[in-house]
């Protein structure tokens, strides 16, 4: 951490702080420029608490050097981290596809829709049991009924179970089901949540708050992994701006930005990012282009009849087309399908 | 609902859509303008569940009408609601407010800051027991020996407590020492712990997340609602834009917004949207200025001393002189103190 | 300004860039820490001009501690800048009024609205006689034979005369009928009229862009003193962010955020933050609460007929009521009206 | 145009406003569902000019169906448009790549610039003589001398010329070195410049506002179009938003959206857009992965000594590196280098 001092401020000024930290067991180093003082804090940060500088006499500033996420980070991890799910490795050469339906409707529903995505190049179903609705009168999901579907259309035809938990106390009852456990958008601070799936030791796909930044995700992770639990994916899904085009902005810079920073795979989600389905193509593709380690679809063996999120589903046909595109992409960036 | 026909969408396509409106029970109007043909859905839009007309032949796109919330709306009780908190009322002309620190760290420092408080004007006791933070490795509060620090310092001096809870298995617990649960803007789209909060029946004070809208505010107070827990208090507590100025961009004009669209009352919490104390006072009469129901605000005996969030407490002082100014201020706007 | 080195940078890394500084005549200040070895550079970065270390070896990231504006800084002038138009001062106890129609569409309707201004207590009469619209096909203003009629009604009520320029080849012409110039939002860094402005002299409003920072924001007053016109008064009308209950997001932090980092006068546009007539109240007084030196609203004689931005005009009625609401609030807070 | 009614607005309210269209010369649809009267207007809704419904008694809000652009949409040319730059072709199967550094420094820094890109694949030389800087202090362009220069670079290596002006009096000179002008994110709304480069018949490149959205961003292109020019091309470069990781977050989204929506190319800066060298081939490849017609990237001989943005600028190496890659990634996608 640095601090800068007030152009204003006093020899008196500087030297409190040097005696605060000194206090703490850290050292300073005094840089007196033209314009400003400046005291590069020497030694572990963490010993300081939440202590805040910028309230002490002649503080202009404190400026934080090194990020707080450390399982998380980069360093820990340089040639990336593998997450292994079963004998799926995500984060290897070889792109993840996860696809399914926004939720679990019925057993004809999901069995269909798992043939449609096997057959289009998918590892894995995904499928909603457990639904985070804006509206308490939206349909809620079909909970552990759901997940037995899943579980039954996944295995009659070699796919891997992801879906998403939205309290801690699902934990259990969907690692009976599901290989790998989804944290949505909206839980990605949910701390309560993160420490306990972190505990349960299942591989987690942890999606971006629609607001939060790429260091607030790492954290996030970081409270996973802090627990014990190494095997995170991250998903990017798209963040809140003033553009109103899509349902939210697809970040693919994240991709670049992630890979630097963090040891952990990421995949794209293009749908909930677009909204539209007849954008999915485009974001999937450029997703990958960009160096993504997979992608997470919307498929719906009748898309005009889903119960929620319809605008954004594929059909079992173009998800086929689509993967075959992807397949292509994937060979000019050094990865395959 | 309205449906946007495309230019080139033919007359089959809109049959189509008559068709299925009559399948769920709907009515339909048709509006064939020069540009556009538009299709007003008549009857109960609920019937449709999640069906989405813009994935069929011809439609440029859907237009909703209405909102979703019922209980939390403006024509639900255009008076407007008054929550009561013992024989503390809130939404009526008595601005209400809240003080104390980010987080209860021990015995002294919360007694002193409830004396602090109480004599600056405060009905009630604020501070965090458990805490959401950003990363693992910062102090998580105190849990259940913080709230009943807290019970003990607000009965020595006359106040009521507010606390936060993170997780819904924290409700009972907290219930025990707390007059009115907090849900924080982390937790503002966490549905299970608003379902069981809103069963609680305990008074709640609802912050709006930092990129949620007035809309997905009044539906998150709804699920809150539904349950049969009309006890709901507002906050507003700065949104995240990309203005780096301050911790948050205030959005004052949710005053407004609010008072129209809604019957709850609300109020402002100018030390999260700042982050800095210099700029508490000046937010917290913008506040009330506009229209707000009271204020929550960080103080704290000893903010250069405090364990989080310290750049933004007032001291017990600055909090007193403010709260005096704000009783001026009250009176012009036909409130008071 | 503050070098951060990697982690894994070697010393060699560090020696070069010691070089490189030296080489423009700057010091550097060396702090190895634990975790990360820092350089402060001593001396005047302006000397670098944009050499960016962040491309040199080694190099984790640059941070910046000084402010790039001067003339506009808190520093210059502690006490605030007074910016005289005419006789009237801005910046002092006296807050300023500014109000009449969106555009000026004819001499009745101007005269109307100044009449209605002046009774109400402005000492501004503002209306756009150059606007700039979204759509090349809406109405663009009546240009030179605006501001004439613009003329005529101020002088006939006694009042000044403020109006936007969009292009620098209409100073000449403005300037021949106005007392003040406004830059609009859209024009907050054009900077080529920034500069012609600053050479005209004449006093300037400068609207905040709507995705502007503050620093942004200070950098383009910095344009217009930088050529010797320290007339600047600031106006922030809002900020484009995720919410669309309101036009834009009344950012009323920055009035404390301008009063500590700028010695310049800060008003509020409570109408295009707004969007909406009937919000316009609430904003209003909570920008004067909050410390703002005076207020630009949108008044029409008859808001139903206008011809542009009609929703967010104020009736004569409404606006007098508002002033004197203004006026009460404004003694609470050390202003008068 | 849609204009929703109040739940309890009256008959009268309704038959006022019918006759308020009348008045207009346009028809109304009236549609009476069970919550709320649903009026749409029938005919050419120009004809109401700026009259705002939403300050009619009842009426609860107004729904714009239209667009406002014409010779941008999609409709006008569901082809799409080809922008001619002399033998060159803009929006057909091969990609445009234009490539230069941020300014023009010198002879020397141009004169390579321009070797290393021709060699590296682009046809476009790119290069800043009027700069629009944040700081009144930073250096703004060598201005004419340096248009020349890079007339002269370009003719010596077989290149077109494309730079930017920032007011439209330098169009005339601008036009007289330069094949294609820009039009900088911060005039994305300088009608003025719009017209008066739309009035030069100069094929423009039209980069997208910080915070424009897409509707915005081609009614600026309408303006250049409504005066004659049809040859305009559309430059994502990045959006503002709350994520600080990358300079800007590239909407690639708006890719797909504008190809929906308009007739006209559309390329990619990937390097404003990154702020960072090291993510400019990932953005790049996303992009025209996700169908951009073309790229414009900046590349500097010797980035480290670069007068401004040097922390974007590629080498020529790195440049052809990866336009190698892009004609690899073309060809899954349909496109060609």
């Amino acid at each position: 951490m640095i601090i800068v001092m007030k152009k204003d401020s006093t020899q008196q000024d500087v030297e409190k702080i040097v005696e605060v930290l000194k206090e703490h067991g850290l050292g300073a180093n005094l840089s007196t420029g033209s314009q400003a003082t400046i005291i590069g804090v020497l030694g572990d940060k963490t010993k300081l608490g939440d202590f805040d500088f910028e309230l002490m006499e002649g503080v202009e500033k404190c400026v934080p050097i090194m990020h707080s996420y450390k399982l998380a980070s980069h360093e820990m991890c340089p040639d990336g981290r593998v997450v292994e799910v079963g004998e799926l490795k995500i984060g290897k050469k070889k792109l993840v596809i996860m696809a399914g339906p926004c939720a679990v409707e019925n057993e004809e529903q999901i069995m269909h829709a798992a043939l449609g995505v096997k057959a289009g190049g998918a590892q894995f179903l995904r499928g909603g049991a457990y639904k985070p609705r804006t509206s308490p009168y939206s349909f809620q999901g079909m909970e552990e009924e759901g997940l037995k579907l899943m579980r039954k259309a996944a295995d009659a035809t070699g796919l891997k179970v992801i879906s998403e938990v939205v309290a801690h106390d699902q934990i259990d009852t969907a690692g009976k089901y599901c290989d790998m456990l989804q944290i949505g958008a909206r839980n990605m601070q949910n701390f309560r949540l993160l420490r306990e799936v972190g505990r349960s030791k299942i591989p987690v796909l942890l999606k971006r708050g629609i607001s939060s930044t790429i260091e607030e995700w790492l954290d996030a992770a970081e409270y996973i992994m802090s627990e014990g639990n190494y095997n995170v994916v991250l998903c990017e899904r798209g963040i809140r701006t003033f553009e109103t085009a899509t349902r939210n902005t697809l970040d693919v810079s994240a991709v670049p930005v992630v890979k630097e920073r963090s040891c952990l795979p990421i995949i794209i989600d293009p749908s909930h990012a677009a909204g539209k389905a007849r954008y999915v193509a485009a974001l999937s593709l450029a997703g990958i282009a960009a160096g993504a380690d997979g992608l997470i679809i919307e498929v719906h063996p009748n898309p005009k009849a889903a119960m929620s999120d319809a605008a954004q589903q594929l059909t079992p046909e173009s998800f086929g087309q689509l993967t075959k595109k992807v397949g292509e992409l994937a060979r000019v960036v050094g990865r395959e399908i």
